[in-house]
């Protein structure tokens, strides 16, 4: 039925000579005078999701998590990940060749200023790397009496004979009913940033910000539309975008070529080298700039600026055309939801279906839309303990059965032309518990504070994070993760700089997109999140003192009502809820079938005490 | 009637030959080989109150507000102030001298890129300001190609002839009835922190870390008991107590001398000097230690280490003892304020009080206690527009009378030698409007949810801060200062490291006191705010996955009802207020007078709808 799914099940593989890589990747070392060598889970623009042709951590080690880096010295190799990797990390890798250690506190500096000796030759790659990163990396060989050396050319290429060819999607233009601002207006804003930090030229090293900058979408890695590409913009003169030229229709090398030189990417180190000749300064994004970049301007004679890449939050801000982009691909998605959570109150009831199941069917109801270009990352389908994890992503062996007495928790999101949507609802298979149903209300209750929030001009999100985990507070719980991220146009599901977290220092502006997205989750049991898309958009308030701010909640889709405690709701988050599911009702109705509206109206019925 | 107030109402003088005091200042600079120098509004451990022999900003411009700085330059001044002290430093600097400049945004450095010639020699006393202050200063003058120099000493000092002598107050012992810990098991704490930092010895440069070490009080500023001293303690050794002996009587000396070396303040230098010999690593406090000191001990060969001194968080923390004295002081400081808050109900609807009366009889209330050693800042007592002056203080000149239909806001605290107190009530003269109660009640909701709050081990006030705001934000409104500091246990009244403020990242740890104090300022207006002194507690919170915490509230005044719009109110609100009413009232009442009692009663009886 399903035959070309965005998603897959499968394991990843394990096992596969991962000794003689290793074996052979040291030797390579060796032949180069290197004791040492630093591998992250990274491309040359630290994207999130990477091509098969830059995974090579996954390669070296086996291990296949979204983050993570290997330390190889001689007579030992560390593999660092965080938290929610560790159990993962112990079932890929060998346990005799690596030992697994934190990324995060403490993180590999530490490990390697205690494991690196004097005379030591620590190689480092420079386009996999920030600048901040190597400075850490720096620091620790300081300490250790060891020397770090960047590489012309990463050794684990010399050796990793099978390595992909990089992607080679075809490039397509999103038109101005999708992106609503020409590409010529925004490189004239993106100039006038430029001339605010006071330097010469922009490089954009985000291939996120060139997509925005250039109204181009592509299909380099998965679930982001993402052309691999950068742009050196200078003050005064034309733009140059780097970008493979075989990506590149006819047509849209020209419609490019009207605001910008086009060049492949290896010109980039020329063209830089040419640019900071003479000490021009050169802004640099310290998020996802690479470490080479910042060396290639310097060596050339001109000065690095590194700070955050002021596209990031003009991208931010979305403009009228996308905000109704948004606003039509989440009633589109709502419809598709809709069906998916009629039929799983249908099917899962008698304990037939599994996670694996639920991700296929909302995939397809998805896909039937005619819509779909994607989904916007791997659907987390757990369900009973699986549930609690709060990174989970099902395969075959984990895949487990949804019967009744267990919560379903879904994760999932689209990638359309008009917009990216992303939504969790969690589903009572069966009665749920008194406990699931009080956790349950009191996760219901800060996603209702955020989205209900009234606030100023210049709050940010860390300022209101807490609202979102107060009600969990009161009972001696907590999530562990932020309560919201920014969400891109036709772009990354998870876009900076604006978040609600206690680290989201950037003030919320009118236009950006967030989730909301406050959980529980009960290890060996359950686990409960609550996820809308919210829209920041101006609020009327008499007698304000100064501009007050709120958000409009994008997604659509039914709050499981078997699961409220209307015992523990204040009349407005009531008020709150019964009117979120009439405006549901409203605006989904009429897009779904007969059997989904019977479905819809009792799922939305206002709920009174 | 009252003769020895710890307040006065004087104006400051002004116009005091101050144009005669720069010119001689030009001239000194001059021959020092001087084009600039940089005036603070500090003395040599950045204390929030300083002594009149530290007064030079004063001196120098006229200006008396508790934080600024100025810069001279050869034919121009600026004086640099914060927002709060804009109108003020207008009104007492002369202005064909002067320019007022922003303190904070742009920061005095940007000011100084601009007016700073190449070649221009730019003095600072090295004893006045942090090394962070120092570093910004020098990276403007590299920008202008100005020279930054480090005097030896103070040219202001060799022009300002009738220049006080420093203060030389009496030492007192702080007995462990208050302090709870001996001196020595403090030390021992300290030195398990200077092994954690892995240096060898640390700096006490801030004469409240001192005064918390060696349990000893002074009399050196205003409103904290604080003898100026500094402390050097090695990792090893015994510590040296830097003071003036004048300071000491034979027994205090003795008693001190059983825990560490004391000797005068000027052989400091010379001792860190011969510790810095070696290369020796010296932990400074970067708020507190002025540049001098790391200077010191770069020059002398030593490594200064910059960080936050532990001391503060250790001093933070309060014991068991201080918890109950403050109990106690709290008390004892609430049967004065009802005595005061009855007087004020009495004799204020007559028209015939000023904020001066208010400000002495609330000092004559507490005086009469017999515990009062001074109050711990000076009283805000602002009525009508007065009281949206956040940082008002009442002058002859600037006394307004108290009058119907006005809120009088009334900001106070006392230092006792248990414990001490900060406390604002905002009271209504007359019938409010409903604005006023509005208002009012929207800043006590807040101020509840402080008080109310639970949260997990970890929580910063940065994450708590929000909850005091949300329904002046739902009504587009807020209030422009912190939510509660710090403070001290008979020291000082604002006390580091932990806020609730959205800069506030230090985890808040059991044992903490903090103001909970929100507000909000109508400008022209009403000013008002409900300000309670909370300690952090152990909460026990049934199914708690982690240690909750919570407040007590540690102040017992009653909060004007006449100002609460019970329509507004929440049920637990409501309970919250009733509940803390009749505690004011049980804890109160057995140690005031009838005429109190009986008002007491009525002003802390239920409140229903």
């Amino acid at each position: 039925m399903l035959e070309a799914l965005f998603q897959t099940f499968d394991e990843p593989e394990a096992g596969v000579a991962l000794a003689a890589r290793l074996s052979a990747f040291r030797e390579e070392l060796a032949r180069r005078n290197l004791t040492a060598f630093i591998v992250p889970r990274a491309d040359q623009q630290q994207n999130e999701y990477v091509a098969p042709s830059e995974e090579r951590l996954a390669w070296l080690t086996g291990f296949t998590g979204s983050a993570g880096v290997a330390i190889v010295l001689r007579n030992e190799a560390a593999l660092f990940v965080d938290g929610r990797y560790t159990l993962q990390a112990g079932k890929q890798v060998d346990a005799r060749a690596w030992r697994i250690e934190p990324l995060v506190e403490p993180p590999p500096e530490a490990w390697l200023e205690k494991h690196l000796v004097a005379g030591d030759r620590l190689g480092f790659d420079p386009w996999l790397h920030t600048s901040a990163a190597v400075e850490r990396f720096a620091a620790a060989c300081a300490k250790a009496g060891a020397e770090l050396i960047a590489v012309d050319t990463n050794p684990l290429d010399a050796v990793w004979t099978e390595r992909p060819a990089p992607p080679l999607a075809p490039v397509t233009l999103h038109g101005e009913q999708f992106s609503g601002e020409a590409e010529a207006e925004k490189l004239k804003r993106i100039t006038g940033e430029i001339e605010r930090l006071g330097v010469e030229a922009l490089v954009l090293s985000d291939s996120h910000a060139v997509a925005w900058t250039f109204n181009i979408r592509g299909g380099d890695v998965s679930h982001t539309p993402l052309p691999l590409s950068y742009a050196l913009l200078p003050k005064g003169g034309r733009p140059t975008l780097f970008i493979d030229h075989r990506k590149l229709s006819n047509s849209v090398r020209d419609h490019l070529e009207k605001v910008a030189n086009v060049a492949d990417p290896g010109a980039l180190t020329q063209k830089l080298t040419e640019l900071g000749r003479g000490g021009t300064a050169i802004a640099l994004d310290s998020a996802t700039a690479a470490d080479a970049l910042s060396r290639l301007v310097s060596a050339a004679g001109g000065k690095p600026v590194r700070g955050s890449d002021p596209v990031s939050l003009l991208k931010a801000i979305k403009n009228p055309i996308e905000i109704k982009g948004t606003r039509a691909a989440h009633r589109r998605d709502a419809a598709a939801l809709a069906r998916f959570l009629a039929w799983i109150d249908r099917e899962a009831p008698s304990g037939a279906l599994t996670e694996i199941d639920a991700v296929e069917a909302l995939e397809t109801f998805r896909r039937e839309t005619g819509a779909l270009k994607d989904v916007s990352f791997p659907t987390i389908s757990g369900t009973g303990p699986n549930g609690a994890i709060v990174h989970y992503r099902v395969t075959r062996k984990s895949n487990r059965r949804i019967v009744p007495g267990d919560l379903l928790l879904i994760d999932s999101g689209a990638q359309y032309e008009d917009g990216t949507t992303d939504v969790t609802r969690t589903i009572a298979i069966g009665p749920p518990t008194l406990e699931m149903c009080d956790r349950f209300t009191r996760v219901l209750r800060g996603h209702i504070a955020i989205a209900r929030a009234l606030f100023p001009d210049g709050t940010t999100g860390a300022q209101l994070d807490t609202l979102a985990r107060q009600f969990l507070w009161q009972a001696g719980i907590d999530f562990e993760h932020g309560t919201g991220h920014g969400v891109g146009s036709y772009l990354s599901v998870h876009e900076g700089p604006a978040r609600i977290s206690k680290l989201g220092t950037t003030p919320l502006k009118r236009g950006m997109i967030l989730s909301n997205e406050p959980g529980y989750y009960k290890t060996d049991a359950f686990g409960i999140r609550i996820e809308n898309l919210v829209l920041v958009v101006g609020a009327e308030v008499a007698g304000a003192e100064k501009p007050v701010n709120a958000f409009e909640t994008l997604t659509l889709a039914p709050i499981d009502r078997r699961l409220v405690d209307l015992n523990m709701l204040t009349g407005d988050e009531l008020s709150w809820l019964n009117e979120y599911h009439e405006r549901v009702r409203h605006e989904v109705r009429p897009h779904v079938d007969e059997a989904t509206k019977v479905w819809l109206d009792a799922a939305t019925a206002p709920l009174s005490l």
